[in-house]
């Protein structure tokens, strides 16, 4: 009989991570596929799953842990708008069918990342931190005691549905521009892109010196600090710890936030990257399963 | 010998509040002074002590427990602009030499208030809770697995300092206009009683009728709730509960606060006024002295 291993997966809203390992905890392969959102929740998760089993290589797993953007309940994952039909998608129950004997486990992606950097990464020994998202979406993580704070519907750090401005107060989302939809990479690199289309990535378009993608960035930088640091005088946080793809812009949002803390938080936290900032989810999943075994 | 008592005090920046109970936690006396914040901390401190001697008529306290705004530390009480000299007065100190022998405990009035809401007020099996404090001034607690969350510096909650708008981005506090001072109960008391000279309190002008005041009053449930929206999506907590002496208003209050949660958060909290809505620091004082015993 073959070793135990276990197996990760990470859904974002543009790409999907997943990786085996084994007991131990040692890396056996990973592989990425693209999301491909426009295709819908069935279709994602059943070429996510004909992935992981190529990537088992007839191995069972002997448990599964999964992050995705959203709150993963018994019948959909909710507040999970990037896949079409996702917040019908019964997640566990469905790994639990595509792997028959495995342990389930699912977590919202940033709480996952928290949890790591808590355990290992940035957080350890900070109480309380904050876990700071700046990946397609927008969201933090608080945590205290060691422990992620997952509220009473799992549903805390989802600051992508903040208020912007007191017009807001009492309007419906509907009827609003959600925080996310201003502050997040996908509306930054839309917003880069619309004034350099010829730069490759988001990067490429900060790094340009054009001076409207400056002004973008900063108006980027503003509101993000405004939120941030409203957070950080309610957590009084040791440490802010950042991940997310947009951490590889790293050195345009630094300055900015960094001044906005120290001006207006009686107690300024230390900024700084995550220790795991790009794959933090798929870690946080695969602790997750190893924790079931 | 007699049976032994501990002492509770609630320095406010209107008031202080004394108690004083036996080991089982009977309230055998209690009085309240006014605080008189322009005679400086020394005097205020003297003051409090002298009632402190006469409530407790010869009796020596086995415990100490003192609530006060601002963050008390070995050296002083941090972020207390309410009394002056209140930031080189080592209160824990000070109280443990005008009380020899007595173990001595000092906590953040409004930590204080959320502890006995969660023990055994309306914050208790709310995981997470949120406490309000509407009173002269403006701050929160956290309160998650049953704990107030503390903060790295004892400074969580106290979003009197919270940016009110993108502009105070960067700001330091000189120069800009702190929440505090526009969302408080003294703020509103302040722009009331310019629009109604003969209210005897800002009840009776919140009452009155008046267009302007109610104008005043929007305006100031409008802010409120833009924090306190923000605040519920960033912890998801099962309830707020409201403390403080505006809770005498909170008819005024309820149905802006309770139209703006539902309007924005994904999940929207309970919110209800607090247990011990005036008298909580207090209780949490004495909670702490009994525990200390």
């Amino acid at each position: 009989m073959s070793e135990p291993v276990v197996l990760g997966l990470d859904f974002g809203g543009t790409k999907i991570a997943l990786a085996v390992c084994d007991a131990g905890g040692a890396r056996l392969g990973s592989v990425t596929i693209p999301t491909r959102p426009a295709e819908g929740a069935r279709a994602v998760f059943t070429r996510t799953v004909a992935a992981a089993r190529e990537l088992l290589a007839g191995r069972l797993p002997a448990a599964v842990g999964a992050a995705t953007f959203g709150i993963p309940g018994d019948g959909g994952v909710d507040l999970a708008p990037a896949v079409p039909g996702w917040e019908h998608l019964a997640l566990a129950r469905e790994l639990g069918a595509a792997f028959e004997g495995a342990a389930v486990r699912v977590v919202t992606d940033v709480k996952a990342a928290a949890g790591i950097e808590a355990g290992s990464g940035a957080l350890a020994g900070c109480d309380p931190g904050l876990y700071l998202n700046l990946g397609t979406g927008l969201a933090v993580a608080i945590v205290a005691g060691g422990v992620v704070l997952n509220g009473r519907n799992g549903a805390s750090g989802e600051i992508g549905y903040n208020l912007r401005a007191l017009a807001d107060v009492g309007v419906p989302p509907n009827g609003r521009v959600p925080l996310e939809d201003t502050v997040s990479g996908r509306a930054l690199a839309e917003g880069a892109a619309a004034l350099r289309p010829a730069a490759p990535h988001l990067g490429a378009a900060l790094d340009s010196g054009d001076p409207a993608v400056g002004r973008l960035l900063g108006a980027f930088v503003g509101e993000l600090a405004f939120h941030l640091v409203n957070l950080a005088i309610a957590v009084d946080p040791a440490r802010i710890a950042v991940g997310g793809g947009m951490v590889r812009s790293w050195r345009h949002l630094h300055d900015g936030l960094r001044r906005a803390l120290d001006a207006a938080v009686p107690y300024p936290p230390e900024l700084v990257p995550a220790r795991y900032p790009f794959d933090g989810p798929l870690r946080g999943a695969l602790a997750l399963a190893l924790a079931a075994v």
